[in-house]
């Protein structure tokens, strides 16, 4: 059962510097947003306890901790390309550059660049030499995946008196931020180490959305629109898309509706089966009989059942998904050939063109926001935490409670629901 | 000072049917969600009263009031274009299908259609011949501006047995269905009037962003990077765009953000001087000496004070405003002509070109979960609302509480004060 | 060698009647353009021998063979999508129907659609229900691959009254035809069959530019700066990107040029070694170690010579090439394995997303233009011929001259050597 | 008449110095391409005269005439923007380093950077710092309009020892450039000029198409869709669009075919009346009357009859053309009025938004090929040419042939009678 505590913020001591920005409004220290907004739980949650849980509301402070004058601050990107890194990179920059911060170092190649046994060298960064970089995919700084040891990381950043450390990363870069932050607690060091959540599936708990998401579903959905074409355009035409989404299918979902041209959906949260009356591959035939073609959207965490006795890692510790939807052409091709019924099937996985896109404008803005909301907190010492939006505002929410577990579709909920209706899918299983 | 009162949203009756939709999930009737999230606020208002305010949640209801086998629904666009016209009008038709609606009337022209005098001959909608047009820009309806007699028009309503009218449409379509609504109410007759709100400008109150907006800020920014490169293309060459924002800057706020090439952002909230050492002119002046070139953005409704003295009024009795676009781009010429400074003036209003545009897939995935909530509305009865997200949870608001002011950027809040930041723009007044 | 023989267009019979255009110039009958255009060749050739090797003019003709009020006319497309397909058979809808053609019947499914067993019924086709096709990818007529059986193919144009044939199609396609055109010719029918060569990989002979590869390039090129950011993105970064181009490698060619972030091109005409020092492995190990980063862009039917011992064929009997593509991505790998040097692959094929695209609008214009010729000759009784663009008057080819060799990049020649230069790619062989 | 003098192009002097590029193919000296590809013509030439006009093909020289060690070069953009200057401006420079010419000064703001008074400091241009222009509209090194002293000009290069100029422009900064090389042959220097040719219009005598052209195309076609939704939006909607033509209607004409949505086409190359039974506004009643909506796509040069007594001149010389958009939009507006006829007309001038864009892939390409061109020329000493595409070879024209009269469309030629099918406009006067 969650509580007041664990939606509280690591403050690394007390913030006695005046701000040096110059901005009419301030967020006074200590306001938060309500969580859960519905009203009847609310009300409850008062008449009983005279309180409900919230989260702290992001925002520049008045008064903060570091002094931006001699605070060193350094980037870091790692895991996968997501629409967007290079815009967050050009807003902290700019925003640790409006606070009086000089010296700000571009980690290369991801948590690699803090192990000094890689040799890779700093970057400095500053807001001439981050000008144009929003309007690029990628991320200017590299990446890489896999765990690298906490302790070296933190050593370098003590060598190199960075007090301030900005993670752009997924799961496994908070999960390395954490074990940074609990050890810079236990030394007692002055260093703060602020997240952005960096997942195009969308998936981070309490946190409406994530940068990026916007633009890969854009992309998606002018894939299926090509998956259609290919689908139309051949004699019992099948178009199987496979788009990413781990744990969450809302890359899926979102592009299914944007598309609609989608006649299966298949994702992580949802179970499907292939063979029966009910399972995908009958309910394909019907459906090819009916209208001569088909759609197929997969999100490639979805039926990993069907993989579970070969389970492999990647360089990050993370499970190593089946490639579901080489499995599903592979298993639709033979279903048909058995069955003597031509079919014509396209498989399509734009997955890296996606994550390489530069941002749409409206993750452009998106990304500012989030990247000058973690420069504030960083400043005024807040630590261990990740920025994110919720119910509109900018939170800063403590690691451990957003890594805990995935935000993922509820198959009962109202999106999937418009989902099966749009698509008019009956259940697989 | 605003009450419980003012968010009741008004019930034609009771709802004794069963609702003919197949889905996991319905919407408990009475659910609400809390108006205001910031914490303090909360707990004080619980604390003193015992309740806050709220909006009724939107969903679908497992009781309803409408019989869909005998009801007629009806479509109407009006005002000016915004890109998700179809998409909207398309997820009406398919959901009013789900239900079991059979005969959906498509209103010609606006209002006028709803004018027996006008002779227009309503369109019968079904997911057949609506299945492509979310692909296109404008209405398929038509649209019109200009008041109509709304006895007149309800006249029509009767006539035909239409019991549910869907409008979709800004502040002038908003004023006509409360008009309707209110004498519906008077005569006591079983129509639902239920509103989605149209405004390119996003200036609905209790409504988080309206569909359309970031299309709109999408091309807008497209806009912006090709009058950066006029402007750098010139000697002191200027880049002046207008954009849509009649009492609202987000438009511009936004695409300022996005583009990042922008130096001064003028809009309806904020007031700025053309005069004066902090007057735009002197400034831009010295931009110009400085980097020998600069981006104006300025929103329509900005200025207005420049032509107090001659108000004219449109078709829907809206003020008609001066034309802040040409009069900035003839006082700036004036201007530099006269302390002879050579300078190169680009002029660019690309406002029927981003109203016309298809909705990008996020709009389009908005406009479908708009369309569906306003079904839901309207078959349970429910009238004189309008459906909106408010904190990423949709609502019904009754459309006397919305209309009553606007939605606009707060000059000391947040997004204001990062629009500044991002274009280094001091104070013009 | 080639003669004037070579480029003779047949034609059914002679040309009696009226044209039914209302147009203000026809082409004369027998006018013709040259066909090599450089200067001294010519001059050679006309004082030498007093002619020189030209081909027929297309464009509409004042006396026509077909009484368009009694012709049926037919149009199939063939083989895989390309962007344009239906800006094609738009166009031909229009220009058959300006002619006064009634009757046009679109044949489903390529080839099959011709072959009674299949039991395909043909579709009506007229203005108004090609209105809006051009604005999407695929095909509305569906295709297939795959020889049928000519024969049969003219029964069913014979049975069904067809006198004219639009074909779209590639190489497959276009040899089909030929057999339909000689089988008819030997029975002295009098039915008219056109090509409109569609080949993506622009390599027909005899024609400058194809329908559908300006737009396959666009795309391509998106997909480069894509693959770019994954290189850079990560630690000796490889970004593989596959690309259309089974004998000719136009697409992969000019997407390099367009993106100007390839650093290795392969195509069909220019061998290249994998291993040894100058084979790609060990150039592309030197461009890691300078870069840190290489992109390399691959034509399907680059290299086909390492899979010279597993030759395959497709249903049309056309070789299955070998997976270039994958073959690379796993070379590459194994050799940094084995030379124990980091590297991260990402493997890019966006075939099926670019085939499907809708046309760009300078290929739209371009479908008219062919699609318009087409219908130009065949109404003029030409047949046995496919139209063209070259040296940018459209011209009427027989398929035997055009099929008999690909036109392909010439590894001595300007576009080569440009791509060479801007990729900075030595010879690898 | 035109005779093969006026096709020579001069060279500043003998080649005496082995290129330095390391290509497998030089064009021979001397090479050339025939002129009119027509058969009969070029036939009638040859028996007649044993010759017939003809083109110097362009292309790299195996002895060129300056030293590339000693020669420095520079680079200017004047007139307006149009998509692709950078990308020129890029290809010049990388081009000119692959000589071995070391120093390449870009002009800053067109002709007035060549004139002492205006102290504008030349910016050093190389491979690095336009590595990534190519991706942004515009032009990286300023424009301007107007004429500057050919003289003073001149003394410029000569004081810089500039011996190479390659000038971005149209036909007032060729007539400069022609101006400044005549001015130089008088004087015996031994400096060179060679044009690309800039104009959006695509209207340069002997020059299939010019760069930029395409995007412009691409992007009025996406606005003449937004008209097209404006016009069916609107109860006798009117969507009436402005495009670039000054002399010649390309933009028009292709635009019209690309988007199928517009109702009347006007050009300067086609004479119309406004008024009377055949008239613009009468034929545009009818087409309201029969669709309730109407497109209309003007060229900017269009209709300057109705200007004739108030010509003005531009900074450039250029006669200042009557806004043609504005005053149809006044007259059509004006006559339903009258007529009291209920329209609803929307203007759109997306000029500046067109002209600023980036180059599309295939004009990125394109501009590629004409820089390289222009950069062999320059460096095999021919001067007082431009370089320019025709029947898909590279030439070099003489200036004075190029500028002589403009490309225009033929009333009675094939591309406007597909538009005129297209549209199915009649004849307006």
């Amino acid at each position: 059962m969650m509580t007041e505590k664990d939606t509280e913020v690591f403050n690394i001591g007390k913030c006695e510097i005046n701000s040096t920005l110059d901005i009419p409004q301030f967020i006074p220290e200590g306001e938060r947003v309500i969580l859960d907004i519905e009203y009847k739980r609310i009300a409850d949650a008062f008449q009983k306890e005279g309180k409900a849980l919230s989260l702290e509301n992001a925002g520049p402070r008045k008064k903060i901790f570091f002094d931006p004058h001699k605070t060193k601050a350094a980037i870091v990107t790692c895991g996968g390309l997501c629409p967007g890194l290079n815009n967050v990179i050009k807003s902290l920059v700019n925003q640790l550059h409006n606070y009086g911060v000089k010296t700000i170092y571009g980690i290369p190649y991801g948590y690699e660049g803090l192990v000094s046994s890689y040799n890779h060298e700093f970057i400095e960064l500053n807001p001439n030499n981050v000008r144009d970089i929003h309007t690029k995919g990628g991320t200017i700084l590299g990446s890489s995946r896999g765990k690298q040891d906490p302790l070296e990381m933190l050593d370098t950043l003590v060598k190199n008196d960075i007090s301030v450390l900005f993670t752009i990363g997924g799961d496994g870069t908070l999960r390395g931020q954490l074990t940074i932050f609990e050890e810079i607690k236990k030394r007692g060091l002055k260093i703060a180490t602020v997240g952005v959540p960096k997942t195009i599936d969308n998936d981070i708990r309490f946190v409406d959305k994530t940068f990026g998401f916007e633009t890969a579903v854009s992309f998606a959905t002018m894939t299926l629109q090509g998956a259609h074409a290919e689908a139309t355009g051949a004699r019992n035409g099948i178009g199987l898309v496979k788009v990413m989404g781990r744990d969450s299918g809302f890359i899926a979902a979102y592009a299914s509706l944007a598309s609609n041209v989608v006649d299966y959906v298949l994702i992580p949260e949802v179970d499907f089966q292939l063979d029966g009356e009910r399972g995908l591959l009958n309910r394909l035939h019907q459906t090819l009989q009916k209208n001569k073609h088909a759609v197929i959207l997969v999100a490639e965490g979805a039926g990993q059942k069907f993989f579970e006795d070969k389970k492999e890692f990647d360089a990050s510790g993370n499970i190593k998904y089946g490639d579901i939807g080489l499995f599903l052409k592979d298993k639709i091709t033979t279903y048909f050939k058995e069955i003597n019924f031509h079919t014509n099937l396209k498989y399509i996985d734009p997955s890296y063109v996606i994550r390489s896109m530069p941002a749409s404008p409206d993750d452009a803005v998106f990304c500012i926001m989030l990247a000058q909301n973690a420069v504030h907190g960083a400043m005024a010492g807040k630590t261990g935490v990740l920025v994110g939006r919720w119910n509109s505002y900018f939170t800063f929410i403590p690691i451990k409670l957003a890594i805990e577990k995935r935000k993922t579709i509820d198959p009962k909920g109202y999106l999937w629901s418009i989902v099966k209706e749009a698509t008019a899918q009956p259940d697989l299983f």
